[in-house]
């Protein structure tokens, strides 16, 4: 059967894999310095944006990537006064870290501020919390950030950046792994999307090398359901400057006081689990 | 972007998803007397099943469904010596069981023989254990079949059906379940596919309701990805007629001398973790 213009696809040249949502209608586009982004309305999934013909949110289902990419770093560190988001321009992330009574500041670097600008005016609730006053929004490069920041000033990073081709390759490479290193305190840990585990396994292999090369002693790839990317399967890695990355804060996350969709305790456990086929195919 | 002949699309008129899959051509086709079969040689996920235009397997990706629909349930159950599998045509769980030393027989029920005579021609990895003395391949209706059972013939039964529809409609039914129940031993459980949590979570809790008013005392609901069904999130159900679903058999699994892709000990904890929105939206 073949699809009308009722439907926006995203089409995988690389997996062989497209996947459509159904539309009602486009209701924004445009091309801005980098990128082109497009704001649809969909039958069943609320709002969509799309940059670049790939599919970057949904109102349904982003829950699951933005609770998966903030809470269980935040809920392994021990004490993550000062959070970097690097990428994160709908600001779902930043939203997420912002529950956590023990953020005491959220730098979000997004290189395009149209992004964010889209994103208050298609998905106001991912909004909601930026104008916390422990929130900052800089618009600008998150690699030249990370290069030019503090040494020891960050006690998180979280990288919720686009696929690593084009402006977000740089994400995924040693250098930028070790200005991450240098920026963290002692028992920092970096939070990374890393795609999905059943197309595109040599990648988290290659980026978990790098982040090891990069100084990071422990890493461990978090698990988690995300329908509307390829594969449907989809992953954060997280790697530690000295933090021990399977020592939750058990009691904290059993009483967390805001609530979540998917998130909890037994999930983050969960999250935590190896496939059979990561021994053979995952670094180390 | 539109999709060219080259794509075999499967459309989700009431999920508003529809997937695809890149083809190479079109193998085989034909009417059963039950239903629409096609088999498609895909460029990336090695050969594809569809029966009335809905995705069955693939070569690439079914060990996901086969290892979780078998091994979850084979290694919670104390001693599954007689097992019955309705539906499971294409014969992956079936061989999936039989790699299980305590299993002792195997009936398999499946509605349409040419399903089977299909995969052991399109999917032969799969119909390995098709000549195993312990295996029985039965073609018939297995709600029928169940039915017919002496009461406690068997240990555990795995429900390997298509989507609610059609056919397979009975099969998510009390009456169904009250034969099953009647039909499995004390400690016996079911597995039988359950659909998507994002997707179907009304679906799933009509389904427990239903196993609950049957008799099965204990419930639980089972997650794992599945890239070619809709969200890519899948899941699985049991029901216990007195068995005790969430104590593992841990040694064993630890010790299983069988080879897996996905399955193993840490992962069978895993999938039973419930996230957050179970809580509200899942019986009881």
């Amino acid at each position: 059967m073949s699809l009308d213009q009722n439907w926006f696809t995203e089409v995988g040249e690389n997996t062989g894999i497209a996947f459509s949502l159904r539309i009602n209608g486009k209701l924004h586009e445009e091309r801005t310095e980098y990128q082109h982004i497009e704001i649809y309305d969909t039958t069943d999934f609320g709002h969509l944006m799309t940059i670049d013909g790939y599919i970057m949110l949904t109102q349904r289902d982003n829950f699951l990537y933005h609770e998966m990419l903030a809470h269980p770093v935040l809920y392994t560190h021990v004490n993550p006064k000062d959070v970097l988001i690097i990428g994160g321009g709908d600001c779902g992330t930043l939203k997420e870290a912002l529950r956590h009574d023990a953020v005491k500041s959220a730098v979000q670097v997004e290189i395009d501020e149209r992004v964010t600008r889209l994103s208050e005016r298609f998905f106001p609730e991912l909004c909601e919390a930026n104008d916390d006053p422990r929130a900052r929004l800089v618009f600008g490069d998150g690699i030249q950030w990370v290069a030019d920041s503090e040494p020891e000033s960050y006690d998180v990073i979280i990288i919720d950046s686009t696929d690593p081709i084009g402006p977000a390759e740089g994400l995924f490479s040693e250098p930028f792994y070790r200005d991450c290193f240098r920026a963290l305190r002692p028992g920092g840990i970096i939070a990374q999307q890393s795609e999905s585990p059943l197309l595109h396994l040599k990648l988290i292999s290659a980026m978990r090398r790098a982040m090891r090369k990069a100084g990071f002693g422990e890493l461990l790839t978090l698990n988690f359901p995300q329908c509307v990317y390829p594969s449907g399967w989809w992953s954060a890695t997280l790697a530690g400057k000295g933090a021990a990355l399977r020592n939750l804060r058990d009691q904290d996350i059993a009483d967390k006081p805001f609530p979540t969709r998917y998130y909890n305790l037994a999930m983050h456990q969960a999250c935590m689990a190896q496939p059979e086929f990561f021994r053979g195919g995952i670094e180390p």
